[in-house]
């Protein structure tokens, strides 16, 4: 099955539909987005907790960015074992609690979530499903309206969870251009879309088909975007599939990289840019010629590709997975996998 | 050379001085530590947020779980982007800044510690250069007293930094276990490091050296030690080494595992040991027979070697992680590689 049969899994007609998603999220219902940021606000949170599991874990990654860097809120991404396992009593008086989970019902998750409320902490789930544990758990629900996801890995539950976070954090920060911009971002996806079918092509599907190794390195907003396409392409594709802040690749993982590594990189334009690019010059020294998805920046270069170069960094990681997911795809069904039902893989992220 | 050959390279001869080095440091001047416990303990820091890169960056996830399980207080491990490029101001007044860095020389780290002291909250660095950058940066210092590390691995400046980390947070927990029992340390690294240098044969060694791939599993306290053992292995014999947690490899990446990928398993006693057993049935289900480091747990299994079964699972982390450096460094001379010089590795780990 070639990459230019369209629509032929669930996986890849459900990245499709993220244009189409983010654009009613957005022009949605505003009011628990409102109502939560109002509520956020009236707390003045002296740190958020962010306590996801897997894919929202990377959700929870671009999350903690725009908190910090937007807000100047200090975030800690929590570890569930801590109150599930080691019985600490983490003091989130006085702290935001943010739960993502795509099903809602992740057990750890949900713990978190009641031990923080039950503290007086302002609790916030984001979620695709109303009637989940988790959102009746929370104090306040922001629903990522995605629909059913039928293929087990998470694709548009993911960019829509982060539509979802850059839609609350423009809430607390209406003057920022995050805010001014949010708006152009459906239709950044679906100028997108086409263009990252297009490069996702056969050739390079075949190159990270053909090993077992392969290197996603970012930095900044997009180490989220490094972490989820390197995730999806280990889960439907089992590839060592490795994500890397680039300043944490030049520090020793760059060790990895060679001429038979396939290493895509995502080179975001603005103050982060320049720094990737020490990582791109490292690998080429090596001897690969990276993949490189981004925006002006990687205009013309080899092997890249140009996406929503209008947008400011803070909003590019949900532009920027679309080609990283239609990517996964491919490479699982050029490795004769099946993309909608990889092996070892669950959707609900549970766990004791 | 085989791994007989004792002491042929720096990096084996440091890590034979850890216990030693740990005696030293827990019957060294105590006073530091004392004074920076008083000093936090009448600061009442609602939120601890460390800053480190590379392999201090494991150290902080030991410290992470410490500070939250051992004290209640939530943890940020900072992004040094968010104000170094990002240029966003993280309000940590109220806060304390840990930085951790074994040169003391890395920009971004004195940078977070220096606007950290700027805005007053409690700066605390773990270093083991007195006359370093951020030595001079932080308003307490913690020295680990490794001596000189020649090799450009980290190994007993790592597991000296996780026996300050344990030495400050036994001080604010002076009736915790942690606290009661850390004099046993040095002892227990004593008697685990023939132990472990006798199981780590060039059998084992050869098998990881066979490969360009391997899987090394914890969870807890114990995920520092896989993470630390991971980039140890991938840096000095650039194999794709990756770290999990066992509730994490359970959600996906367990599709990488199989009998041709071998797989480091560190399953500590106490609760989180059952849960680590999980990951190990996972394992066995894809028919990897893993090699085992742990407790009494551990003990009799195939593959395993079972170190300071006396001590608790918070203590285990400088333990564990000596059968991991000494792999590493085996596994990279039975590469043909130098693990004293590995290809791509600096010492400082400094970034734009």
């Amino acid at each position: 099955v070639g990459f230019s049969a369209q629509g032929t899994t669930q996986m890849r007609r459900e990245i499709l539909e993220i244009p189409d998603l983010a654009a009613g999220l957005l022009m949605g219902d505003m009011d628990p987005f409102a109502a939560t940021a109002a509520a956020i606000r009236s707390a003045r949170p002296r740190l958020i907790a962010i306590v996801a599991r897997g894919t929202s874990d990377h959700a929870a990654v671009y999350a903690r960015y725009l908190f910090e860097a937007q807000l100047g809120i200090p975030v800690s991404l929590i570890a569930p074992s801590v109150t599930t396992i080691y019985e600490g009593r983490l003091r989130l008086t006085g702290s935001m609690l943010l739960a993502i989970s795509q099903s809602g019902e992740g057990r750890d998750v949900v713990a978190v979530c009641h031990e923080a409320r039950r503290q007086g902490a302002i609790t916030v789930a984001i979620t695709n499903e109303p009637a989940s544990a988790l959102a009746s758990e929370a104090g306040h629900v922001l629903l990522i309206r995605a629909g059913a996801e039928a293929a087990v890995p998470a694709t548009k539950t993911y960019t829509l969870t982060l539509v979802a976070i850059a839609t609350l954090v423009s809430r607390l920060a209406p003057r920022s251009e995050l805010a001014r911009r949010l708006g152009d971002l459906p239709r950044a996806l679906a100028a997108a879309l086409p263009a990252a079918a297009a490069w996702v092509d056969d050739e390079i599907a075949a190159s990270f088909a053909a090993t077992d190794r392969a290197l996603v390195v970012s930095r900044g907003y997009n180490l989220s975007t490094a972490l989820e396409i390197a995730l999806k392409i280990k889960e439907t594709a089992g590839l060592f599939a490795e994500a890397y802040s680039s300043a944490d690749l030049l520090h020793g993982p760059i060790a990895l990289a060679g001429p038979s590594v396939p290493t895509l990189v995502v080179r975001p334009d603005g103050a982060m840019g320049p720094l990737v690019d020490d990582a791109i010059e490292a690998l080429q020294l090596r001897g690969t010629v990276p993949f490189l998805v981004g925006g002006r920046g990687v205009s013309g270069m080899e092997r890249s590709l140009t996406l929503a170069p209008e947008l400011p960094d803070a909003l590019t990681p949900p532009v920027y997975a679309l080609p990283g997911q239609l990517l996964a795809e491919a490479v699982s069904r050029n490795a004769g996998s099946d993309p909608d039902r990889p092996a070892g893989l669950t959707k609900v992220t549970d766990s004791r």
